[in-house]
């Protein structure tokens, strides 16, 4: 099925129309028409081959919502006509250990990724959302119960939201918990909403004062400058839980001596020059780990659809044409955006 | 009470005979003639001015073992005559969260070190076991079980032993789980003979192939020369949990790929110069965990007596005369003990 794309042919290319060729649906897959796809940083770092391993053309995006168009007659979980989503999995041996605990982001033999995929173990490379349409198994679907005005706003959900929702739970936050969210960004402004909706009392570190009234509107119950020794101080060991979303090379030692006895602190950016080392003193005197953590598994994420759903969550978003992704792109380096572009799929189809 | 000691008078003069004054015994509290001490890293660096905030004159030993002498009128735990042992802690406010849990090691206000204890919140200097006597109250002191004529093996337990017992069982070690212990010194040597005794497959690390047959005969399964990295690759992602004991600077990630899917590495010592920064990405692609633990609480080290009692385990000693402390000094840097040194404290007696 040939099927419209933006596409990188190098690194150094800029995004621009592409024909790519999707598979007719087997007896497990969903054809889904994509209508819009969020705008990822790892997006940006694959077009540019700033990652190991770009095959180009490289077609990104693993935000994706949109209605299915066809199904295979072995398909159950949905049927034509249904919203869905696609994250950034859309393969997994499903037979490891870590697949048959719902865990295919850590498949023992790789999973594949909705785009570049075969830099991850498989044998064809994938495209991804940035695109009119996708063929994926139903195990790699996710069904939306958000109201369809709502659907824009849903696509950061699949990686965004996903990705600060698995370590929020796996690390127990709820009720109780004084939890830490570290830089307000496209997956920060996920984990303050998500973690304010799980219960915890959340407290938004930035260094950016002129970011703290929005970290207040998107749910947390206060704001630390990061760089205000004196604000920082008075958290000292009082954190059960810090989600650091922060990629950038940036000192860890000023998060971790606010982490609370056996408290930990969860990265979810790998950064292009390593994170000045650690001291060990604060990990040893009060017990404290740093740990890390990436996207989630195919079940936790159906769980943070729907209870975003029942929540009324959906991602703060700016609505982009696909002819715009570079200027969007740029933009998003100098974070300039209140939380995340997302592509409106219709003006790649008018294209 | 003027007691005899081995003190050092500055970070650059020898340990040298000096008398010191322990206070009567008040209601709450044991004298204890001390038989033999343990001869800890802590207690160098310690005497040499090497961490900060050292007191001169400085009496160092805090791997103690001896017979009560006297009890106040309010002590239950022991009576006259009586094995006992005293780890790293003498007191600690004992009202805090952590002290409630059982977690002196991690009191909030500050444990009181049993030497230098100063340093850790005390208002008066606390001198160690390089002693012939101490007076402690009982809540600190540990009732000894083995046999009398184990009781020099026994001295090390109380910080060797604890620190590495102590997350063994907080990362809960037992049967079915595949545990790596990192160096074979003191620490280590008793990391391997606990995690063996408690039910784990044990992996010994180290750097000196010579090793391997010593780290088999105290209890491990295998041996990796960590240096080999076609050894180390035969690993890879295999470990649940990592104790690792090297205080000094090395690299962590090589150890970090070790581990299996939400598995942890523990570090019990603090490096003189950091450690090269840990790569994040293993962190990340297996929700791995580096964590940190300090010694352990008073019930935790009495359990740990208990279960070494029950299981006929000891450290592996060579007893010196206090005399001797300089020449054990300059051994143990060369790391040239099997595992621990003991003072005999007679010797200090005859002195």
């Amino acid at each position: 099925m040939l099927t419209k794309a933006y596409a990188a042919q190098s690194p150094t290319s800029a995004l621009a129309p592409h024909t790519i060729d999707r598979r007719e649906p087997g007896l497990h897959d969903v054809a889904i028409e994509i209508l819009f796809c969020g705008v990822c940083h790892s997006d940006l770092h694959t077009v540019r081959g700033e990652w190991p391993g770009v095959l180009y053309p490289s077609v990104v995006g693993h935000e994706i919502v949109g209605r299915v168009t066809a199904v295979g007659s072995e398909v159950s979980k949905v049927g034509i006509g249904s919203l869905v989503g696609v994250g950034c999995i859309v393969d997994s041996c499903q037979t490891c250990a870590a697949c048959a605990r719902d865990l295919e982001q850590y498949c023992e033999n790789g999973f594949i990724g909705t785009y570049n995929g075969s830099s991850l173990g498989g044998t064809v490379n994938t495209y991804g959302g940035y695109s009119t349409a996708i063929v994926v198994d139903e195990h790699f679907v996710l069904k939306i119960a958000h109201e369809e005005k709502d659907l824009a706003a849903v696509a950061p959900l699949l990686c965004a939201g996903i990705t600060t929702w698995s370590p929020l739970r796996h690390w127990n936050v709820g009720p109780g918990k004084k939890v830490g969210v570290v830089g307000i960004g496209g997956l920060g402004h996920m984990g303050i909403k998500l973690a304010h909706a799980l219960g915890a009392h959340v407290v938004a570190f930035t260094t950016s004062p002129s970011k703290g009234e929005n970290a207040l509107a998107l749910g947390a119950d206060e704001v630390v400058v990061s760089t205000d020794e004196e604000q920082m101080r008075s958290h000292a060991a009082s954190f059960d839980f810090i989600l650091n979303t922060v990629a950038a090379s940036h000192d860890l030692d000023a998060f971790m001596s606010l982490l609370a006895l056996d408290g930990t602190m969860t990265v979810v950016g790998v950064p292009a020059s390593p994170h000045p080392s650690p001291s060990v003193a604060p990990f040893i005197f009060k017990r404290r780990a740093l740990a890390g953590s990436v996207i989630g598994g195919i079940a936790e994420t159906q769980e943070m659809l729907d209870f975003c759903a029942e929540h009324g969550i959906t991602a703060d978003i700016e609505t982009i044409a696909m002819q715009d992704i570079e200027k969007a792109f740029a933009r998003m380096v100098k974070s300039d955006v209140k939380y995340r572009f997302v592509i409106d799929m219709a003006t790649l189809n008018a294209d």
